[in-house]
């Protein structure tokens, strides 16, 4: 599946800066802010940039590496934290629900299915295989996945979404992320692995040797970012890199989470690079190789906060911010209009 | 004027952190979140913490030494961004209103007053007198300045505001910020001392140049931090310091802004300890010298955008995640509540 990719048009750059300029501020004195403004002002318009019916995406996965004990917490919980999204009581819901930010749950392979007619029905398997004995997933499934993004980021784009904030949920699926972003950036394995929710030294000395286990057995396979997503990925994070990449074709800005959403955003960036100009980077998380990867795309994060969570916790914390960006761009007093004479 | 600060109780630790604990999400996995959460249940109470009518509260006012050009702009600045304020079209405006954040201003002593029946007056003087010739006020204009702010503040605890935000208006006082840091720490005034709104390298030395000059002068006068606060401040940064002592005294919690604010905080501290533990460190700014106040305050910002701009602009931003965080205590699921069996 080809994705075609725009850069946002930067015809009205001077325009942008010179308004960004001419608030009542030293120049460049809202930092972050300023460089988030010009970003905002060119994906969705120099004049009175919005954000329009904004979504939290929540992408759900299983993985067959989960058997491994790579992770605290058994497939089981995958469902179980689907049926709290749905409830309206996880980390992510309540951030989302500060942020006016509505959360949708997409399925794309969880092992245990939960019976909703609000989750959309995305799913390519129950799990993914295990990634050191086998590929994660077939090249069809993988472009299964991004056609069922593409298809929904259109659903959202009809209804006049230009902002999407996107999370997941998979047990062990750091141990799927840590193993793309080793085979993607060729950092070893230890740099870009770390202890997901919360795992013991050994269980980690585990994780890690699974995913070297896994990148020997497909070395051969890694060298296209697609054929690399569909053997060491999952199926939530091929929703997202579909989400991603199709969200970006259609002109919309994406807001990034944590470790694993950050290695779909790389995946995407290495299959499409015009898509990077379209995303937002919400946080640098706690987790080891999270900074490997926001700094592989040259991401500056707009948190800090030390978060070890996924779903988009960090995507909903980080909405208020680009809401003021917009606020200082449109509504901010001009020299001129204050009568301020610096 | 002595201030009587108790801590807040920690007599529910135990319960506050087996809420956090009990929550839908890995043990810490908030990070800065539940230490903020933990922070303000303590001060707000451990049962329903909320914000009840938060104020931002902006002190402007003007410094003698502003005459010798340490600053890009004159003194007249002052009373025009005030102006800007009572019209909302500041930074602070903008994220203030983004917040539900009521931006309240009190002129404690602006070169040329601005007529407006919404402004507190607290005017100490026509701007405070070059602190490298003169001590910048007298003890008792202190002293008024600091029984000021506790009469504000107690109009504001009578009204059921529990946390308020502070900000500053006032040219040239980085410059008395400065001074006082490096009075305060005994850390050496390069730095301690920051280009403020933006000045070029010559202003920079003439800058440093005047507060060595001010410490030299007052070097016996600078032991105590009344004393020091006198000597070396800004009617405004007086204004600050009996917010916060005022404020924790009446077991509010204060949103700390940029750099002037954060050596406010310090002073204050140093006059007071247990103010400390009302105090929430909304960002590190890109002055130089901020970091250095943090650290002796040993905060921990939550943000870091490179903000360069004061005012409460970045007080206002970090709102939302003393939301955010009070949310996930009292709103986010159980692990009974979900039936997640991690």
């Amino acid at each position: 599946m080809s994705f075609t990719i725009s850069l946002p048009s930067d015809a009205h750059d001077a325009l942008i800066q010179a308004r960004i300029d001419s608030k009542t501020k030293p120049p460049g004195a809202l930092g972050m802010l300023e460089r988030l403004a010009l970003q905002a002002a060119r994906a969705l318009g120099p004049e009175q940039p919005r954000v329009e019916r904004p979504r939290l995406l929540v992408f759900a996965g299983d993985h067959g590496v989960s058997d491994e004990g790579v992770s605290i917490a058994p497939s089981i919980v995958t469902t179980q934290m689907v049926s709290n999204f749905l409830a309206g009581g996880a980390s992510v819901n309540v951030f989302a629900r500060q942020a006016g930010l509505p959360v949708t749950v997409v399925d794309c392979g969880i092992r245990v299915p939960v019976e909703d007619e609000r989750i959309i029905n995305h799913r390519l398997g129950a799990g993914t295989a295990a990634i050191h004995l086998a590929p994660a997933m077939s090249e069809a499934a993988m472009q299964e996945g991004l056609a069922n993004s593409r298809r929904l980021i259109g659903t959202l784009k009809a209804e006049g979404t230009n902002v999407i904030a996107l999370g997941e949920m998979g047990i062990a699926n750091t141990t799927a992320s840590s193993a793309l972003l080793a085979a993607l950036t060729g950092a070893p394995v230890s740099d870009c692995t770390g202890r997901g929710t919360g795992i013991d030294a050994p269980t980690l000395l585990r994780k890690k040797a699974v995913i070297r286990q896994a990148l020997q057995r497909h070395q051969t396979a890694l060298d296209q970012p697609e054929t690399l997503l569909a053997t060491l990925g999952g199926f939530e994070i091929v929703g997202l890199v579909g989400a991603i990449l199709a969200a970006a074709e259609a002109g919309m800005l994406v807001l990034i989470d944590g470790f694993i959403v950050t290695v779909a955003a790389a995946v995407a960036c290495a299959m499409v690079p015009q898509a990077r100009a379209w995303l937002i980077f919400s946080h640098c998380s706690d987790e080891r190789g999270h900074q490997l990867a926001l700094d592989w795309l040259e991401a500056e994060p707009l948190l800090s906060l030390g978060l070890r969570i996924g779903e988009g916790s960090g995507a909903a914390l980080a909405l208020p911010l680009l809401h003021a960006a917009l606020a200082f761009y449109n509504d901010m007093a001009t020299f001129e209009q204050a009568g301020v004479t610096v």
